[in-house]
Protein backbone atom coordinates (compact mmCIF):
# COMPACT_ATOMS: atom_id res chain seq x y z
CA UNK A 1 0.00 0.00 0.00
CA UNK A 2 2.85 2.57 1.12
CA UNK A 3 4.89 1.24 -1.45
CA UNK A 4 1.76 1.98 -4.44
CA UNK A 5 1.46 5.16 -2.88
CA UNK A 6 5.20 6.46 -3.21
CA UNK A 7 5.14 5.05 -6.63
CA UNK A 8 2.73 7.41 -7.55
CA UNK A 9 4.83 10.19 -6.24
CA UNK A 10 7.42 9.28 -7.79
CA UNK A 11 5.84 8.85 -10.71
CA UNK A 12 4.74 12.35 -10.38
CA UNK A 13 8.23 13.71 -9.95
CA UNK A 14 9.32 12.15 -12.86
CA UNK A 15 6.38 13.59 -15.38
CA UNK A 16 7.06 17.54 -13.54
CA UNK A 17 10.70 17.27 -14.89
CA UNK A 18 9.25 17.92 -18.06
CA UNK A 19 8.59 21.58 -17.00
CA UNK A 20 12.39 22.20 -17.53
CA UNK A 21 11.74 21.99 -21.38
CA UNK A 22 9.11 24.20 -21.44
CA UNK A 23 10.33 27.84 -22.39
CA UNK A 24 9.21 31.22 -22.04
CA UNK A 25 9.60 33.93 -23.61
CA UNK A 26 11.64 35.90 -21.78
CA UNK A 27 15.70 35.85 -21.62
CA UNK A 28 17.72 34.59 -18.64
CA UNK A 29 19.55 37.69 -17.32
CA UNK A 30 22.55 37.32 -19.37
CA UNK A 31 20.10 37.06 -22.48
CA UNK A 32 21.92 34.06 -24.16
CA UNK A 33 18.86 32.18 -24.23
CA UNK A 34 15.15 31.96 -22.94
CA UNK A 35 14.31 31.08 -19.50
CA UNK A 36 12.59 28.04 -18.84
CA UNK A 37 9.26 27.09 -16.40
CA UNK A 38 11.56 25.33 -13.87
CA UNK A 39 14.43 28.23 -13.31
CA UNK A 40 11.16 30.84 -13.74
CA UNK A 41 9.62 28.77 -11.20
CA UNK A 42 12.68 28.64 -8.44
CA UNK A 43 13.12 32.42 -9.21
CA UNK A 44 9.83 33.49 -8.27
CA UNK A 45 9.97 30.87 -4.68
CA UNK A 46 13.15 32.99 -3.97
CA UNK A 47 11.59 36.29 -4.50
CA UNK A 48 8.79 35.45 -2.37
CA UNK A 49 11.25 34.44 0.74
CA UNK A 50 12.74 37.69 0.04
CA UNK A 51 9.80 40.10 -0.59
CA UNK A 52 7.58 39.23 2.09
CA UNK A 53 8.06 42.99 3.79
CA UNK A 54 6.34 44.47 0.84
CA UNK A 55 3.14 42.77 0.94
CA UNK A 56 0.77 45.23 2.33
CA UNK A 57 -1.32 42.81 4.08
CA UNK A 58 -0.03 41.78 7.34
CA UNK A 59 -1.33 38.00 7.41
CA UNK A 60 0.40 36.04 4.91
CA UNK A 61 0.89 32.55 4.86
CA UNK A 62 4.60 32.38 3.09
CA UNK A 63 4.42 28.49 3.30
CA UNK A 64 1.39 28.60 1.24
CA UNK A 65 2.39 31.26 -1.31
CA UNK A 66 5.48 28.59 -1.72
CA UNK A 67 3.79 26.09 -2.35
CA UNK A 68 1.39 27.51 -4.68
CA UNK A 69 4.25 28.77 -6.78
CA UNK A 70 6.43 25.41 -6.85
CA UNK A 71 3.35 24.22 -9.07
CA UNK A 72 1.68 27.27 -10.93
CA UNK A 73 3.26 26.20 -14.26
CA UNK A 74 3.02 22.55 -14.36
CA UNK A 75 0.02 22.85 -16.84
CA UNK A 76 2.38 24.31 -19.51
CA UNK A 77 3.99 20.60 -19.71
CA UNK A 78 0.98 19.86 -21.77
CA UNK A 79 -0.42 23.32 -22.38
CA UNK A 80 2.70 24.85 -23.13
CA UNK A 81 3.33 28.48 -22.20
CA UNK A 82 0.93 31.12 -24.23
CA UNK A 83 2.63 33.94 -24.73
CA UNK A 84 0.98 37.33 -22.64
CA UNK A 85 0.51 39.05 -25.29
CA UNK A 86 -0.74 36.25 -27.99
CA UNK A 87 -4.83 37.38 -27.85
CA UNK A 88 -5.55 34.14 -30.12
CA UNK A 89 -3.55 31.71 -27.39
CA UNK A 90 -5.30 32.94 -24.67
CA UNK A 91 -8.77 32.55 -25.95
CA UNK A 92 -8.67 28.40 -25.27
CA UNK A 93 -5.47 28.44 -22.62
CA UNK A 94 -7.98 27.69 -19.84
CA UNK A 95 -9.86 24.65 -21.68
CA UNK A 96 -5.84 23.33 -22.95
CA UNK A 97 -4.61 24.05 -18.87
CA UNK A 98 -7.65 22.21 -17.45
CA UNK A 99 -7.10 19.24 -19.11
CA UNK A 100 -3.46 19.32 -17.91
CA UNK A 101 -4.09 19.19 -14.62
CA UNK A 102 -6.84 16.72 -14.63
CA UNK A 103 -3.74 14.43 -16.88
CA UNK A 104 -0.60 15.76 -14.88
CA UNK A 105 -2.15 16.00 -10.70
CA UNK A 106 -3.65 13.33 -10.96
CA UNK A 107 -1.07 10.86 -11.09
CA UNK A 108 -0.79 11.69 -7.44
CA UNK A 109 -2.45 10.00 -4.59
CA UNK A 110 -5.94 11.33 -4.65
CA UNK A 111 -5.35 13.43 -1.24
CA UNK A 112 -2.53 15.34 -3.02
CA UNK A 113 -3.84 15.52 -5.98
CA UNK A 114 -7.02 17.28 -4.29
CA UNK A 115 -4.18 19.51 -2.64
CA UNK A 116 -2.53 20.72 -5.94
CA UNK A 117 -5.81 21.07 -7.67
CA UNK A 118 -6.56 23.41 -4.68
CA UNK A 119 -3.57 25.24 -4.91
CA UNK A 120 -3.68 25.72 -8.52
CA UNK A 121 -7.56 27.31 -8.24
CA UNK A 122 -6.75 29.57 -6.15
CA UNK A 123 -3.63 30.68 -7.90
CA UNK A 124 -6.03 30.66 -11.17
CA UNK A 125 -8.76 32.44 -9.34
CA UNK A 126 -5.83 35.00 -7.81
CA UNK A 127 -8.37 35.97 -4.62
CA UNK A 128 -6.51 35.48 -1.73
CA UNK A 129 -3.81 37.17 -0.20
CA UNK A 130 -1.41 34.36 -0.62
CA UNK A 131 -2.30 34.00 -4.99
CA UNK A 132 -2.18 38.01 -5.28
CA UNK A 133 1.41 38.00 -4.04
CA UNK A 134 2.58 34.77 -6.40
CA UNK A 135 0.89 37.02 -9.37
CA UNK A 136 2.51 40.08 -8.69
CA UNK A 137 5.81 38.64 -8.42
CA UNK A 138 4.89 36.34 -11.66
CA UNK A 139 4.94 39.58 -12.94
CA UNK A 140 7.42 41.31 -11.73
CA UNK A 141 9.80 38.69 -12.50
CA UNK A 142 9.56 39.35 -16.34
CA UNK A 143 10.11 42.84 -16.15
CA UNK A 144 13.19 43.02 -13.98
CA UNK A 145 14.80 40.34 -17.08
CA UNK A 146 13.60 42.86 -19.74
CA UNK A 147 15.08 45.30 -18.44
CA UNK A 148 18.55 44.04 -17.33
CA UNK A 149 18.70 42.71 -20.78
CA UNK A 150 17.35 46.05 -22.44
CA UNK A 151 14.05 44.93 -23.32
CA UNK A 152 15.84 42.06 -25.16
CA UNK A 153 12.45 40.20 -25.30
CA UNK A 154 9.88 43.21 -25.48
CA UNK A 155 11.77 44.22 -28.30
CA UNK A 156 11.39 41.08 -30.01
CA UNK A 157 7.42 41.35 -29.68
CA UNK A 158 7.02 44.38 -30.22
CA UNK A 159 5.24 45.14 -26.98
CA UNK A 160 4.56 48.96 -25.71
CA UNK A 161 4.57 50.54 -22.32
CA UNK A 162 0.82 50.23 -22.08
CA UNK A 163 0.64 47.16 -23.21
CA UNK A 164 3.01 46.39 -20.64
CA UNK A 165 1.50 48.30 -17.43
CA UNK A 166 -1.86 46.91 -17.81
CA UNK A 167 -0.14 43.14 -17.87
CA UNK A 168 1.88 43.79 -14.97
CA UNK A 169 -0.88 45.90 -13.03
CA UNK A 170 -1.97 43.16 -10.67
CA UNK A 171 1.15 43.59 -8.54
CA UNK A 172 -0.78 46.45 -6.95
CA UNK A 173 -3.59 44.52 -5.57
CA UNK A 174 -0.46 42.68 -3.48
CA UNK A 175 1.81 45.36 -2.71
CA UNK A 176 1.97 49.35 -3.22
CA UNK A 177 5.62 49.57 -2.67
CA UNK A 178 6.56 46.82 -5.03
CA UNK A 179 3.63 48.23 -7.63
CA UNK A 180 5.74 51.79 -7.34
CA UNK A 181 8.89 50.27 -7.79
CA UNK A 182 7.90 48.36 -10.98
CA UNK A 183 6.45 51.85 -12.79
CA UNK A 184 9.36 53.24 -12.24
CA UNK A 185 11.10 50.71 -13.46
CA UNK A 186 9.15 50.78 -16.80
CA UNK A 187 9.32 54.49 -17.04
CA UNK A 188 13.27 54.08 -16.72
CA UNK A 189 13.18 51.75 -19.56
CA UNK A 190 11.03 53.93 -21.90
CA UNK A 191 13.45 56.55 -21.25
CA UNK A 192 16.35 54.11 -22.14
CA UNK A 193 14.94 52.81 -25.05
CA UNK A 194 14.12 49.47 -23.64
CA UNK A 195 10.31 49.56 -24.32
CA UNK A 196 8.26 51.49 -27.32
CA UNK A 197 6.18 54.29 -25.26
CA UNK B 1 16.06 54.20 3.06
CA UNK B 2 13.18 51.60 1.96
CA UNK B 3 14.17 52.42 -1.77
CA UNK B 4 17.94 51.48 -0.89
CA UNK B 5 16.36 48.19 0.87
CA UNK B 6 14.56 47.27 -1.97
CA UNK B 7 17.43 47.82 -4.27
CA UNK B 8 19.64 45.73 -2.71
CA UNK B 9 17.01 42.93 -2.72
CA UNK B 10 16.73 43.56 -6.35
CA UNK B 11 20.51 42.98 -7.07
CA UNK B 12 20.29 40.24 -5.08
CA UNK B 13 17.64 39.31 -7.28
CA UNK B 14 19.36 39.64 -10.46
CA UNK B 15 22.63 38.47 -9.59
CA UNK B 16 21.31 34.97 -8.23
CA UNK B 17 19.56 34.11 -11.99
CA UNK B 18 23.49 32.91 -12.55
CA UNK B 19 22.44 30.09 -10.83
CA UNK B 20 20.32 29.54 -14.49
CA UNK B 21 23.90 28.99 -16.12
CA UNK B 22 25.56 26.52 -13.57
CA UNK B 23 25.10 23.12 -15.08
CA UNK B 24 25.41 19.87 -12.84
CA UNK B 25 26.75 16.03 -14.01
CA UNK B 26 23.33 14.81 -14.08
CA UNK B 27 20.95 14.90 -16.68
CA UNK B 28 17.25 16.15 -16.96
CA UNK B 29 14.87 13.14 -17.32
CA UNK B 30 14.66 12.81 -20.94
CA UNK B 31 18.25 12.38 -21.21
CA UNK B 32 18.40 15.59 -23.95
CA UNK B 33 21.15 17.70 -21.68
CA UNK B 34 22.76 18.16 -18.51
CA UNK B 35 20.52 20.03 -15.43
CA UNK B 36 21.46 23.29 -14.32
CA UNK B 37 21.32 24.53 -10.93
CA UNK B 38 18.26 26.31 -10.17
CA UNK B 39 16.01 24.01 -12.00
CA UNK B 40 17.38 21.41 -9.47
CA UNK B 41 16.64 23.33 -6.86
CA UNK B 42 12.84 23.67 -8.08
CA UNK B 43 13.17 20.08 -8.47
CA UNK B 44 13.87 19.27 -4.98
CA UNK B 45 11.61 22.24 -3.65
CA UNK B 46 8.44 20.26 -5.48
CA UNK B 47 9.93 16.93 -3.67
CA UNK B 48 10.16 18.36 0.21
CA UNK B 49 6.23 19.26 -0.36
CA UNK B 50 5.58 15.57 -1.57
CA UNK B 51 7.67 13.59 0.66
CA UNK B 52 7.21 14.74 3.94
CA UNK B 53 5.06 12.37 5.31
CA UNK B 54 8.61 9.92 4.80
CA UNK B 55 10.57 11.62 7.18
CA UNK B 56 11.06 9.93 10.86
CA UNK B 57 10.78 12.96 12.84
CA UNK B 58 7.19 14.06 13.10
CA UNK B 59 8.55 17.45 14.01
CA UNK B 60 9.92 19.00 10.65
CA UNK B 61 9.57 22.91 9.85
CA UNK B 62 8.81 22.78 6.14
CA UNK B 63 9.04 26.60 5.52
CA UNK B 64 12.29 26.02 6.93
CA UNK B 65 13.41 22.94 4.33
CA UNK B 66 11.84 25.00 1.68
CA UNK B 67 13.91 27.88 2.18
CA UNK B 68 17.24 26.07 2.98
CA UNK B 69 16.85 24.23 0.03
CA UNK B 70 16.07 27.59 -2.17
CA UNK B 71 19.76 28.52 -1.58
CA UNK B 72 21.92 25.74 -0.47
CA UNK B 73 23.38 26.07 -4.22
CA UNK B 74 23.79 29.58 -4.69
CA UNK B 75 27.71 29.42 -3.69
CA UNK B 76 28.17 27.54 -6.94
CA UNK B 77 27.31 30.82 -9.15
CA UNK B 78 31.43 31.15 -8.22
CA UNK B 79 32.12 27.98 -6.75
CA UNK B 80 31.18 26.15 -9.89
CA UNK B 81 29.49 22.75 -9.33
CA UNK B 82 32.33 20.26 -7.42
CA UNK B 83 31.50 16.90 -9.41
CA UNK B 84 30.54 13.78 -6.14
CA UNK B 85 33.19 11.70 -7.44
CA UNK B 86 35.76 14.22 -7.87
CA UNK B 87 38.25 13.92 -4.96
CA UNK B 88 40.86 16.93 -6.31
CA UNK B 89 37.43 18.99 -6.29
CA UNK B 90 35.81 17.88 -3.08
CA UNK B 91 39.65 19.34 -1.44
CA UNK B 92 39.18 23.11 -1.97
CA UNK B 93 35.30 23.05 -2.55
CA UNK B 94 35.08 24.72 1.47
CA UNK B 95 37.26 27.78 0.45
CA UNK B 96 35.44 28.14 -2.53
CA UNK B 97 32.25 28.23 -1.36
CA UNK B 98 32.91 30.25 1.46
CA UNK B 99 33.83 32.94 -0.47
CA UNK B 100 30.87 32.63 -2.58
CA UNK B 101 28.64 33.05 -0.26
CA UNK B 102 30.13 36.19 1.79
CA UNK B 103 30.22 37.82 -2.09
CA UNK B 104 26.74 36.39 -2.94
CA UNK B 105 25.14 36.45 1.04
CA UNK B 106 26.19 40.13 1.37
CA UNK B 107 24.23 41.76 -1.58
CA UNK B 108 21.06 41.54 0.33
CA UNK B 109 20.47 44.04 3.01
CA UNK B 110 22.66 42.56 6.64
CA UNK B 111 19.36 41.23 8.00
CA UNK B 112 18.54 39.06 5.33
CA UNK B 113 21.92 37.87 4.33
CA UNK B 114 22.12 36.89 7.97
CA UNK B 115 19.40 34.48 7.72
CA UNK B 116 20.33 33.37 4.20
CA UNK B 117 23.81 32.49 5.99
CA UNK B 118 22.19 30.46 8.38
CA UNK B 119 20.31 28.36 6.06
CA UNK B 120 23.59 28.24 4.39
CA UNK B 121 25.41 26.96 6.99
CA UNK B 122 22.72 24.68 8.90
CA UNK B 123 22.00 22.64 5.68
CA UNK B 124 25.96 22.64 4.83
CA UNK B 125 26.14 21.13 8.53
CA UNK B 126 23.34 18.90 8.14
CA UNK B 127 22.36 18.35 11.83
CA UNK B 128 19.31 19.82 12.15
CA UNK B 129 16.23 17.42 10.93
CA UNK B 130 15.33 20.40 8.14
CA UNK B 131 19.17 19.59 7.08
CA UNK B 132 18.97 16.07 6.92
CA UNK B 133 15.69 15.87 4.68
CA UNK B 134 16.84 18.73 2.48
CA UNK B 135 20.43 16.54 2.54
CA UNK B 136 18.33 13.41 1.68
CA UNK B 137 16.33 14.89 -1.37
CA UNK B 138 19.76 16.26 -2.62
CA UNK B 139 20.86 12.65 -3.27
CA UNK B 140 17.72 10.85 -3.95
CA UNK B 141 16.81 13.42 -6.74
CA UNK B 142 20.14 12.53 -9.12
CA UNK B 143 19.70 8.84 -8.42
CA UNK B 144 15.93 8.91 -9.78
CA UNK B 145 17.29 10.96 -12.86
CA UNK B 146 20.17 8.14 -13.19
CA UNK B 147 17.84 5.47 -13.35
CA UNK B 148 15.24 7.06 -16.07
CA UNK B 149 17.59 8.00 -17.87
CA UNK B 150 19.30 4.26 -18.00
CA UNK B 151 22.11 5.31 -16.00
CA UNK B 152 23.12 8.02 -18.11
CA UNK B 153 25.45 9.82 -15.79
CA UNK B 154 26.43 6.96 -14.18
CA UNK B 155 27.50 5.44 -17.11
CA UNK B 156 29.32 8.41 -18.57
CA UNK B 157 31.76 9.15 -15.06
CA UNK B 158 32.15 4.96 -14.42
CA UNK B 159 30.84 5.08 -10.98
CA UNK B 160 30.56 1.82 -9.18
CA UNK B 161 27.01 0.91 -7.10
CA UNK B 162 29.25 0.71 -4.20
CA UNK B 163 30.30 4.82 -4.65
CA UNK B 164 26.28 5.65 -5.27
CA UNK B 165 25.30 3.75 -1.73
CA UNK B 166 28.01 5.36 0.07
CA UNK B 167 27.33 9.00 -1.56
CA UNK B 168 23.52 8.58 -0.72
CA UNK B 169 23.45 7.23 2.36
CA UNK B 170 22.55 10.48 4.34
CA UNK B 171 19.17 8.99 3.01
CA UNK B 172 18.92 7.04 5.48
CA UNK B 173 19.39 9.75 8.56
CA UNK B 174 16.48 11.65 7.69
CA UNK B 175 13.96 8.50 6.53
CA UNK B 176 13.94 5.01 6.63
CA UNK B 177 11.54 4.11 3.52
CA UNK B 178 13.12 6.37 1.38
CA UNK B 179 16.37 5.07 2.06
CA UNK B 180 14.92 1.63 1.89
CA UNK B 181 13.01 2.47 -1.79
CA UNK B 182 16.62 3.80 -3.39
CA UNK B 183 18.69 0.84 -1.87
CA UNK B 184 16.05 -0.87 -4.26
CA UNK B 185 15.97 1.54 -7.01
CA UNK B 186 20.29 1.15 -6.66
CA UNK B 187 20.12 -2.91 -7.03
CA UNK B 188 17.28 -2.40 -10.10
CA UNK B 189 19.67 -0.64 -11.84
CA UNK B 190 22.64 -2.85 -11.30
CA UNK B 191 20.30 -5.61 -12.35
CA UNK B 192 18.94 -3.98 -15.53
CA UNK B 193 22.94 -2.85 -16.22
CA UNK B 194 22.35 0.82 -15.73
CA UNK B 195 24.81 1.02 -13.08
CA UNK B 196 28.55 -0.95 -12.60
CA UNK B 197 28.36 -3.61 -9.49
Amino acid sequence: MTKDRLQKQISFIVEIDKLKEVYRRSFIMEATRNENDAEHTWHLAMMAVLLTEYVDTKDLDLLRVLKMILIHDLVEIDAGDTFAYDPQGQLDKKDREERAAERIFNLLPKDQAEEVFALWREFETGQTEEAKYAHALDKLQPVLQNYYTQGKSWRQHKVSSNQVLARVSVIKDSSVQLWKYTVELIEDAVKKGFLQK
